[in-house]
C-alpha cells in the first residue's frame, strides 16, 4: 500500500513566503521543492491537475485570521481548491487511479485528509469540476437556493454577472423562473450576459447611471441581490430593495485587495435594511456541507439541460500560478481562472 | 356621537413646510391652526398628550420616500408616536375617554384611523407607554427575540446603549441571560449602563480604543450585535463577529442627518459577514403585528420584576417640538425624549 520510494518525491509546491497586505504582489509566495512525508491513516497522495485561483486565494494570502475562514501562516502551502489524480490512498474511500476534486494546494503532489477529497465523475469534462460542480456551483446554488429562496418571477440583480461565480447564480436563478438583471462592466461582458447566459437584462456600470437603470429595470424593487461586489455598487442596489429583500453576501471584491478607506468604496445606505426590513446574508457554501448533494443535483439538471454555461481562462504551467493570480483582479481573465498543472489522465 | 360644534374646533399642528435634507434645521416646519373635520367611520379624534421625538421623526422631514417607509409631503401634519386621549369616537372598539397610544401627530387634536391605535393601561406611569411599551419597547424586543433569537450565555453587543432604545433591548437580552457590552459615549452614560442597567461590561467609545475593547470583553466574539449607529462602529463590531453571528440593525444614526460621504463613516467590513456566515437584518416592529402581544408580555414580565428601567427627557410644550428634535442628534438628552403637549387626565 506504500509503494517503498514514493515519499522519497518531491513535490513542486508554492510556499507563502510572507503576508501580502495591501496590494497583492506574486513575491508573497515562494516556487521550492519539498519531500513528500510518509502517509498517515486516513490521507490521501493527490497528483494535481487544475487549481482554481479565486478571490479567496487573495484573502488567505493576508494571513490574517480575520480575513478567512481557514487561516495560513508563513512556511504553509498555498492553500486552492483541485482537480487531482488519487496516487496512494491510506483511507477506504478512496483507491489509486481515482479522479477527485480537493482543497488541496498550490502543489504538484499533495497530502490530503480524506474529508477534504470528493470522487468526481470522469464522464464530465474534467474543468467542470472547477467550473460548475465546484466550490463555485456550490456557492452560486448555497446563494440563491439556501441564503435568498428566490422564487419564480422575482426580481433579482446579480454584480460581477460575468464571473466564475456570479454568472453561474444569475443562470440558476433564470433556470428557477426569476427576472435576472446582471451587473458587469464592459459592452462584451454585457453582450455575453444577454446572449450567451440568457439573462433579462444587463447593465454596463462602467457606462450607465446604476441608479437609473436599476429603477427602469426594477421599478417594483429588487426582491433578491446576490452580491460579490460590495461598495458603491450595493450601495446603489440597497436604494431599490422591495419590502423583505435578500441580500446574498457572497464576496465583497471592492474591499479584497486591502483597498484603502475612501468615500467611494464603503457602504452608506445601509439603513434601507431598516426600512425594507432587508436581510442580508454572508455564506461560505464549502462549510454547509449538508446540502451539497442537493446543490449538485440542481446544477446537474440544469447543465445537462444546457442552461448552465461556464467559460474557462486557463493558465498552464503552475510555475505561472501567482503572476496569474493578479488577472482576477485586473479584470483582464475571460472566465474561471484555472492554472493547469499537469496533463489529464487518459 | 358627534356633538355639535366639536368640529368647529381648531388643532394645533406642526404642518411639514419644506424637505429637510441635509443638517437639520427646525424651520422645516410651521407651526398652526387647523379647522378639525368631522369624523367618518372607523376615526377617533384623540387629544394628544405626549409625543415622541424619534430618529425616525428626522427621517420623515426628508420626504424622500426611499428614506422612510411611510412617507409624508408638503402640507402633511408631522407624524409621530404619542399617549393620548379619545375625545370623540366612531369606531365600536373605542369610547370617548379611552386613554391610548397612536401613531398620530404633533398636533392638539389629531384624527386617526382606529387600527393606529391601541388602548393603554392607565395602572402603568402614562410615558411609560412612549418609553418601554411602546414603538421602542417593540423595536428592542422584536430586535433581541425575533431577529437575533438571542440566547442565554450568548455574547451580546449593543450600540448605543445609554440610548431609548439601546438601554431596553440591553436590558432585554440581559434578562434572558446573556453577557451584555454596551457601547456608548462618555464616562456619565457608561455609569449608567453598570450602575442602573446592570450591564456586564460598558465601553466609551469616545476614551476607548473600541477594536481592543471588544477583543478584551468578548474574546471568542460577538454572537448578537444591535445596532442603531452603523459606521465606524459597525466596521469595529464586524471584526469581532463570531461564526453564525446576528445583527439586528435597528437604526443607523451616523447616516441619518444627511451625513455627507466621508471615508470614515461608511461600512467598509462587510465581507466579514462572508467569513463568519454572519446575518445582518433591518426591521420595523410596527409592521410585524403578529408578535405584539407576546413582546408585551416580556416587557411587563421585565418591568413589573424591575428589570427594565427607561429614562425620560420631557420638554414641555408642544411648540417646542421642533427645537427640541435637535437634542436627539446632538446626543444633549438624558433619556427618550418627549414632548407634554397637555396635563395627564385625572
Amino acid at each position: 500500500m506504500y509503494p517503498r520510494g514514493v515519499w522519497r518525491m518531491n513535490s513542486l509546491a508554492w510556499v507563502i513566503a510572507r503576508a501580502s497586505s495591501g496590494e497583492y504582489h506574486p513575491d508573497c509566495l515562494r516556487y521550492e521543492a519539498r519531500a513528500v512525508r510518509a502517509l498517515r491513516p486516513g490521507e490521501v497522495l493527490l497528483r494535481t491537475l487544475y487549481v482554481s485561483l479565486d478571490p479567496t486565494s487573495r484573502n488567505w494570502l493576508k494571513l490574517d485570521p480575520r480575513s478567512t475562514y481557514l487561516p495560513l501562516a508563513v512556511g504553509d502551502v498555498m492553500l486552492g481548491q483541485t482537480v487531482a489524480v488519487v496516487e496512494l490512498s491510506a483511507d477506504q474511500n478512496f483507491s489509486r487511479g481515482d479522479v477527485v476534486t480537493a482543497l488541496s494546494g498550490w502543489e504538484t503532489l499533495s497530502i490530503v485528509p480524506a474529508e477534504r477529497v470528493r470522487r468526481v465523475s470522469t464522464d464530465l469534462p474534467l474543468e467542470t469540476h472547477l467550473t460548475i460542480f465546484s466550490h463555485i456551483g456550490l456557492a452560486a446554488t448555497a446563494g440563491m437556493l439556501g441564503v435568498a429562496a428566490v422564487r419564480p418571477g422575482e426580481r433579482v440583480v446579480v454584480s460581477a454577472a460575468a464571473g466564475a461565480t456570479g454568472s453561474l447564480a444569475a443562470q440558476i436563478a433564470k433556470g428557477l423562473g426569476a427576472h435576472v438583471v446582471g451587473i458587469a462592466g464592459g459592452p462584451e461582458k454585457c453582450r455575453r450576459l444577454l446572449e450567451e447566459y440568457g439573462l433579462d437584462a444587463a447593465i454596463d456600470y462602467k457606462a450607465e447611471d446604476l441608479d437609473a437603470a436599476l429603477a427602469r429595470h426594477c421599478p417594483d424593487g429588487v426582491d433578491v441581490f446576490f452580491d460579490n461586489v460590495g461598495g458603491s455598487v450595493l450601495d446603489a442596489v440597497l436604494m431599490h430593495l422591495a419590502r423583505g429583500a435578500r441580500i446574498a453576501v457572497c464576496g465583497q471584491i471592492a474591499s479584497y485587495d486591502g483597498a484603502p478607506r475612501r468615500a467611494d468604496n464603503g457602504v452608506h445606505n445601509l439603513m434601507q435594511l431598516v426600512f425594507r426590513e432587508a436581510r442580508m446574508q454572508g455564506f461560505l457554501a464549502v462549510l454547509t456541507p449538508e446540502r451539497t448533494a442537493e446543490y449538485h443535483e440542481v446544477l446537474l439538471r440544469l447543465y445537462r439541460n444546457g442552461k448552465l454555461l461556464a467559460r474557462s481562462h486557463i493558465i498552464k504551467g503552475l510555475e505561472r500560478a501567482p503572476e496569474a493570480l493578479r488577472l482576477l483582479f485586473s479584470g483582464d481573465h475571460h472566465g474561471k481562472l484555472i492554472v493547469e498543472v499537469a496533463k489529464e489522465p487518459t
